[in-house]
């Protein structure tokens, strides 16, 4: 893309507007039956929905370290009528997907991700003891076969959750962990939990809490490499865990379709 | 954000972990029990998924005409054993949303929509017919009135959607219409029709499959300053209109949630 001409582009189209422009803020009062509107406590079908999502700014912590967003303003309201941005964005920041090809040659990418993998039963594995005595805890086999034997199987299509408790952490340093060694520590997924529900059951992403499905000191990615390649993806920084039951819910994953992306950034939001 | 500093981290990972991650494609072989996973055709609570959303690529028209999203690769699984894009993306690309603030000076921005107007009842207005014959159809008060008097009310929390057959168009020059004088022609939903909505139901969204909510040659966009600045938001480009039936399905439209946006790509994704 050529940035320049589309910032021309939008300049042009400011000037030219601005003279229709500038009248029609007026339009909007008049047609604004009784006020402003308030946005209703609607749940669908009676059923609550719960926000999974980290809002993303420069602030929010990556894996890396730098920024994993920035945006610029190309047109604003009081100028132009309008508000317009544009936004560079790193695959995998905030609450985002790992798509199958993050993690192979030739996996799918996160536009091929079938559809209806992406509305999922929704398990969560509470590991939070576990987290607060180690920052290094793991989702082991015994954890999920505690789930199985309190909730039963794990359904076709799930999405199994980690809740570590790391959402307490999200604007402290403690959730990229960083130590003194530059060597990260925080939850993730043990390659032997992934294994087991790629073995033994139907379900089609895992999701932790924390920046990665690996934890922070690994040097192999043994869950990534697990579980990706298998055509599973994986969500990291899954937010509002808390809110949540155990078994029962339905997620939908708003997955981002840009072609050929290894992820992205992705809506997610659940139905209680 | 500073890019030069995201590529050198990104650089200087790899190289940390080229020794490392050379090893690892074996670990996944190990893992694959039984071959490739194959996503199975899974539905949530016996519902077929039906994806409303395009791929995202340089090629995707846009309004203003330049491509709305560059992609480059920070990491080749080559070389690196994973893969990793960043993104530069125009917000208003592809299926997106128009947040209350793309048409105000301070409307709710993308990431202050309610979740609970994010997963709304589906009604579909039909006006394929009209649009055949007249490029700049639009939907009007009486085209909601003939959908109302067939399916009942429009449910709190709806939303609305024109499928005028535009999709069919999509990778033609036809669909963003520009003519030898640069004025575009496309339908859209007419302005009464946004204020019918506004006044006399609880609809929190409208949609096109077209490139906006007002129709192409519009010099005032009415249609976008009737609607955006009440609170609710719009979406424009859906996809698969013609897959959902007029009445009774659910969408969830996976609106991102970068900090003070006016709006973005979104997956959407109807339950049917």
């Amino acid at each position: 893309m050529c940035h320049a001409c589309v910032m021309e582009t939008v300049k042009q189209r400011m000037l030219s507007r601005r003279h229709v422009l500038t009248a029609a803020p007026a339009i909007a009062a008049a047609t604004v039956a009784g006020g402003a509107f308030a946005p209703r406590a609607y749940a669908q079908e009676g059923r609550r929905i719960v926000d999974m999502t980290y809002v993303i700014d420069a602030d929010f912590p990556t894996w890396s370290g730098p920024p994993g967003i920035e945006t610029e303003q190309l047109a604003k309201f009081e100028e132009s009528g309008f508000n317009a941005f544009k936004m560079t964005v790193f695959e995998h920041t905030g609450s985002h997907v790992d798509a199958p090809l993050h993690f192979s040659a030739d996996g799918l990418s996160v536009d091929e991700i079938a559809p209806e993998n992406l509305v999922c039963p929704l398990c969560v594995i509470d590991i939070r003891a576990k987290a607060d005595a180690d920052v290094e805890a793991q989702v082991t086999p015994e954890d999920l076969q505690a789930w199985i034997d309190a909730h039963g199987d794990i359904p076709d299509g799930a999405l199994v959750a980690m809740n570590s408790g790391w959402q307490q952490y999200v604007a402290t340093e403690k959730f990229a962990g960083l130590d003194e060694n530059g060597v990260r520590h925080y939850p993730g997924f043990h390659v032997e939990a992934a294994q087991m529900l790629i073995e033994q059951t139907g379900a089609v992403a895992i999701a932790t809490d924390s920046l990665s499905l690996d934890i922070g000191s690994t040097q192999s990615f043994d869950t990534h490499y697990a579980w990706l390649p298998t055509g599973r993806y994986g969500v990291e920084n899954i937010a509002n865990l808390d809110q949540v039951p155990a078994s029962g819910a339905m997620v939908f994953v708003g997955a981002p379709t840009h072609r050929g992306g290894s992820g992205g950034p992705a809506r997610i939001l659940a139905m209680v």
